[in-house]
């Protein structure tokens, strides 16, 4: 039976104190879950975070990454895809993943998220400010969710796999 | 002497009336200025619509197709590269524009602009609505130019040109 | 610290039993000395063998795969990795491998030796035929390593390792 | 009408005298043909050398880029497309072209030929050693053509052309 991949998606330089934290809080439940945990791979904000908490619980974490530059790679990323494709990497990101989170926001993020609903993927976007809610509701129509707590978010993923086995 | 390369990215199929009318036009004032105009290269909607506009004013048109099937290329496309990388070819289509329209929205459209903002471009919105016009403000602050109709388009590219070379 | 991934590449629906009773045994071996295999996905010929060799032994599995058709994924993959790249995903292949063998040849395969000289990494070439081996020695150098078994792959795998981490 | 793209592949900073001649003559004569040249669009061996070639005879040019760096591209490239994919990129040079004529032989140019030839495609390998078209026939077969002058070359792609259209 093939393992369920939950993406982590959200910047890296620019992430902010609260993305990080919530990453953190995220990749730790994913990996409670016995879920396997695939974000960007690399060794900065919130695919740093998620990776480290996966592996604090335990968690098997994967990174996709833009270049092969192993100094990049966050030391919580257990398997590294080497892509050399810069951001059209993030197509696989989403193509990879049962379901998406976006924690934080940026253009790669933004990119990941549109790529995903292009995909038919369920998107949860947990405490995003209100531009990007209404901005990605409008072009997302019910593949978007709204969560604000990493609880919270891990419930809405469970729903959502459920949806899709049954 | 490099020619210069002009994206217009919108919806295929999701295209509306509106959408395909600017841009026809857009793409008619492009081959005006005796710019090449790149799309997504598919024979619908907005890239479709574009692409006859230029060649109607005897321009040269490239597209960007996400498959290799020759029978979803525009008619109008003169150059068709094909990279069988599905939606991973949105970056490629960013990249390799001066400055990119977005004329429509659809989640394709809003990866295209997101990378567009990621690759340090200009992103000119024209007559989008509210909800994206924020967005991407808030994510691609000054590289974000708003415009209302095909002329002024024209002319905010002609500005991002000229600085550009500065 | 990172696991150490193992590229087994080889023809899909081109391989013969031999190629397949190899890639059995070989992914097998990998397994046994906890290193993850990785390949390209398919449930066909090499890929398909060296991943149910590698679960035989309780062994961890990537697949990169072509497409994002679950129906054409191997049911010994452990990790699917979705690109919707086609033959453009070979270069995934093998940047993400630490070693690469090649077991069986055809175009794909093909493909995939000479981007792995390309990123400077060992090939090894098992049981290959003298047209292949003369070739790619031509353009590979000391980059090429030939054997005749699986076990004596493993040999060769764990030198190539030795040296990367000396 | 479609304008017919040809691809010609060969080694960057690794081109001998040869392969550099051989391959502005045959830019030189496809211009001629009123065909569109496409290549990796380096400013390096035989991609500059056939672009060149076109542009000597008022061609049009198409690079196909592993970069967005300005810098590294011909300037006897008419319309450089950025993929920053770096070999991944090679897919795309061959899907685009309706003929691959090898000039020259290294890992990049090795994984375009076999890349083409998994597409289906001929391959037309002029003035190549021994080694190089024995393998390349041994997997590729009828699709392998081989040519030892540019006169011969486009005679040889004029007959591709003619039976792809028949």
């Amino acid at each position: 039976m093939k393992k369920i991949i939950i993406g982590v998606m959200g910047p890296g330089a620019g992430a902010t104190k609260k993305n990080v934290d919530l990453a953190y809080k995220i990749g730790t439940l994913i990996a409670q879950e016995n879920w396997i945990l695939l974000t960007g791979g690399r060794n900065k904000g919130v695919m740093d975070a998620a990776s480290k908490g996966a592996k604090s619980a335990g968690g098997l974490t994967i990174g996709i990454l833009p270049t092969s530059d192993q100094s990049t790679v966050s030391s919580y990323v257990d398997i590294p895809i080497f892509t050399e494709m810069k951001s059209a990497r993030n197509a696989i990101n989403v193509l990879s993943s049962k379901v998406i989170v976006a924690c934080g926001i940026g253009t790669g993020t933004a990119s990941e998220i549109a790529l995903a609903l292009k995909a038919d993927k369920k998107v949860i976007l947990i405490d995003q400010k209100k531009e990007t809610v209404n901005f990605f509701r409008s072009i997302g129509k019910n593949k978007i969710i709204i969560t604000k707590t990493p609880e919270e978010t891990i419930k809405k993923m469970k729903d959502v796999l459920k949806n899709s086995n049954a």
